[in-house]
């Protein structure tokens, strides 16, 4: 990639799962990465849409694989939600969540009847008709639809598996109901990262392996992004996407090499 | 509905479901509109989506609803799926049907491994994640997506209850593949339907209680549409749909008083 855009950066935002670490276990040259970030003192946040892990979990899980963050530089959409949540005052929620993360969500009423809100997140391989016809009621009877993400499928052994985004079209299309999709590639995400930064757009750069959420998603508010070619990446979908990125990483590996070359 | 439609019309096509019956249960007046529409001699096909019987089964349940019709006067997609995978050559099909409905696929051989096709249809309260993930896989290495049709939902003992096209429109999603769909609205559908009844589309009216798959399915291909007000009707679809029925009817039982008006 164009070593021009890592020596104008001001800012880095780091997708994780394919990037740093596939299914939980480290990339080549992850620590690396982190410790050229840290070396050259760009201001970063690992920006991921990963909704089976609250906030300590996610910064326990980075620490013991000798990523260490603090917990200010990680950003999820479960907490991007509740600070969309409260916006609503206290709205009764229907959460279709795992327990670890149900907790984090602690402040808002319960509801199974008539909520003002079902929150779709990752329920792992729970999924079934049950659970989907009730929130499909639900939104019926006049509840939002607030989904953490809308992935369509991520990586894992070599397999790709589908992602909570097919529920989520699934009940916006029976339902003829919108979703507001929290986490990536929406912009108030991207924006409440920045803001967290406290970069510019134009300055800030996005490394991700998914070309519509991290590469496009970034873009649309204005950053850079850089497509890193592990994880989920396929060549066809680089084909297929109208997202073209400003630059490709063959992995988080290659980072300390442009790093360093942002000194001269 | 105005008398002039019922005048000039030279054929019917007819939804079944939330029309002559509603949830296994005869409509009001039903069995007075089948023998108005023999006696006025206007030639007629149930045109249904129903995707949870084969034409033998629907075939007794009229009889034994007290509505007798014809083989020949009822399509519905399962005998539209199978000329279309005839089309195909002999495809390898990953079934999502109920067991009954298989018998009527079974010139297809059975793949579970890299199909030709999968097809979508009725499996009721069976969908789950693991169901979803492996037709997902399937589409992703090259399977066609067919889906029996994709209804948002159907009304049961006054609640609406999801249908498949939230799976349906889930895989897509998540795919990035549209499905081929076979039934309603389909306009391969209702052309097949015209076919069989011989008559022109302009001078055929297809009676329905779904604004959108009935009537305007039956616009699309320059039929007349009504709309039944019963099933699953609601006011406030009509208010949202672009679709402008042609003819408006409460009930199928209005339509004896509409066909004697025809003769005068």
């Amino acid at each position: 990639m164009d070593q021009e855009l890592i020596n104008q950066a001001e800012g880095a935002l780091l997708d994780l799962n394919g990037v740093f670490y596939v299914d939980e276990t480290l990339a080549p040259g992850a620590r690396e990465a982190v410790a050229a970030l840290r070396a050259a003192n760009l201001p970063r946040l690992y920006l991921t849409n990963t909704t089976t892990r609250n906030l300590d979990s996610l910064y326990r899980m980075l620490r013991d694989l000798g990523l260490p963050a603090e917990k200010s530089e990680i950003l999820s959409p479960p907490q991007a939600a509740v600070l969309y949540l409260r916006t609503l005052g206290k709205p009764r929620c229907h959460l279709l969540l795992r327990e670890e993360l149900k907790k984090d969500f602690a402040e808002f009423p319960v509801s199974h009847v008539n909520p003002d809100v079902v929150v779709i997140g990752d329920i792992g391989d729970r999924w079934n008709h049950a659970i989907m016809n009730q929130a499909f009621q639900m939104v019926m009877y006049g509840a939002k639809l607030v989904a953490l993400h809308k992935g369509r499928f991520w990586q894992v052994d070599n397999e790709l598996r589908l992602d909570i985004g097919a529920y989520v079209a699934g009940l916006e299309y029976a339902a003829g109901h919108e979703a507001i999709i929290i986490g990536k590639p929406s912009p108030d995400f991207f924006r409440m990262a920045l803001q967290s930064l406290g970069t510019s757009a134009e300055k800030t750069v996005m490394f991700g392996d998914d070309i519509e959420m991290d590469v496009g998603g970034a873009q649309r508010v204005g950053m850079k992004g850089v497509l890193v070619k592990t994880g989920k990446y396929r060549p066809e979908q680089e084909v297929l996407s109208s997202v073209r990125p400003d630059g490709f990483l063959d992995s988080i590996g290659d980072l300390p090499r442009l790093l360093e070359g942002r000194g001269r």
